[in-house]
């Protein structure tokens, strides 16, 4: 199993990259074999002194830097030799599983959507949160931002895929799907969700539960809530939030530590043919240790072969 | 001045109404005059049970009542004399100048709209709710419910509609209107807030800064926060959720204790002819009385003729 790991990603990469490193091999009894793209001079001067020297690690040259603020089509163009061009050069040329990056997200989507491309039936792919639910569960909310306008049948699709994460790598049994709205009833709603009920309701490959409200997104009422990227983006940033609300009031609960998203470590891109991994810019090294434990999951569990199998049967 | 209360509105009606007078007459210095709808033998029970003995006050019997789940356009038609039909009868001959419930929602949306009507000039009347912000100051958000669906230049009304109340009735100078949106740039969002953005821009009756996200909502970025009724609805029912979990997880602090929604009293109506307020189900005595400040504030600051006023020159 190989993972590319994007090094010079993030507004604290490298350090932060190796420090993620050094976690993943000193807590992970089979780990994959690493590939990292970025500075050579500068990530072997680290992972030298972080004490990091295995096997399983190959370091590839990418002199290049895709900043985090430049034009994501135009940086991929013109920096074929950065790092997260070279991982996506790895990652089409199967010479790694999954790529890995808290760098520029634009060029992350773009590298996502036209090097990777869509699952063979998946209309618009996704990106998803994790909502700590006030039991101590985890939820999914998605599309969180890269879709804020969309068709019901995209929200029937976010469904499926999100499902499959739950299960596959979040342990969800049969997870319950639930379509964010703004009333309980079948037929409330805007256009879109009134639309979209009718689908989800219908739809073999997931356990529809109806619609949930904002009052039910840190509830039980569902695992998987689905919406709109506008919607989701919203309520993710809101979420966010929370995090930096109760830490500037000193308000210290173990709930509210959970809404710092950092711990999460990143977000995949779901509905490409491959595992790609969207870091946040801020991401420190558990960040990066959790991004390449959520990347192993999905190569181990070969979610990505579960996917493309739902849309072929669709 | 004359303002309406509906008794019989609300889970808890019309004890707690009762309740919501006592305060109101025991904490105004120069009371409104109060139209009380409603069973006539019960309020004059109650009223005397609790010592409140006004010449300010009228009970109006209405001997019929719409209850919380009842079909609103079917129930006023059928119910001519329920204390919600008879306080539009009242207002819609001004014999009263504002008029408030705490039942049935869409029964008091088909009374506002059909009844007093919106203002010239104002496509869609819309409710709002109170934001607490993180530094102790008071945010509106609007619209949260009654527009799932809106046009840009819906959104362009409500931050009228919205700055005018923060103004008058949060007592705002001028009023810092925000785009709920996607992103900080104009340009970010969904096919509705990229329209909308240029017409708020242009706007010369508001005060806007931009895009607000997610994270501001709760921060001091904007005073007035305009979005269609599906964003805003949901916001508005994550925010009224925290109040329970902080509650449940025994976390007691000043902060979240004003997300308890219940303590702010209602909506207005915003954008119809008269001042109509709308409480919530579950309203206690401190909600109606301030229900009755609200209303009264309404009329004292002629909030309506300055709403007029914004749409005649419109």
């Amino acid at each position: 199993m190989n993972i590319g790991l994007d090094m010079m990603g993030g507004d604290l990469a490298p350090l932060e990259a190796v420090k993620g490193l050094q976690l993943y091999f000193n807590e992970t009894s089979s780990p994959a074999h690493l590939f990292l793209s970025g500075d050579e001079t500068q990530i072997n001067v680290l992972l030298k002194e972080h004490h990091i020297s295995s096997q399983k690690i190959t370091v590839i040259h990418a002199p290049q830097v895709i900043g985090m603020h430049e034009h994501p089509t135009k940086a991929l163009k013109e920096k074929p030799q950065s790092s997260i061009a070279v991982g996506f050069y790895l990652l089409a040329n199967n010479k790694i599983d999954a790529f890995i990056s808290a760098g520029n997200t634009g060029a992350m989507m773009v590298g996502a959507l036209f090097s990777i491309k869509a699952i063979d039936g998946v209309n618009r792919p996704t990106i998803s949160t994790i909502i700590p639910k006030e039991n101590g569960k985890t939820g999914l909310l998605l599309d969180v931002g890269i879709n804020a306008d969309c068709k019901p049948e995209n929200l029937n699709q976010f469904a499926i895929l999100g499902s499959l994460y739950a299960q596959y790598i979040l342990g969800i049994e049969n997870p319950k799907v639930g379509l964010m709205n703004v009333g309980e009833e079948e037929g409330k709603g805007n256009l879109l969700t009134q639309a979209a009920y009718p689908l989800l309701k219908e739809n073999k490959q997931i356990n529809f539960v109806g619609n949930t409200e904002g009052r039910d997104i840190f509830f039980d009422k569902a695992d998987v809530m689905v919406c709109d990227g506008f919607t989701g983006n919203i309520i993710l940033k809101l979420a966010e939030s929370l995090y930096e609300i109760t830490q500037n009031k000193k308000i210290h609960h173990q709930y509210f530590d959970q809404f710092n998203f950092e711990i999460y470590g990143g977000t995949p891109v779901l509905g490409v043919n491959k595992p790609v991994i969207i870091g946040h810019g801020i991401s420190k090294g558990r960040a990066f240790k959790n991004m390449i434990d959520v990347a192993q999951k999905m190569i181990a569990t070969d979610l990505l072969g579960k996917m493309k199998a739902s849309f072929t049967i669709n």
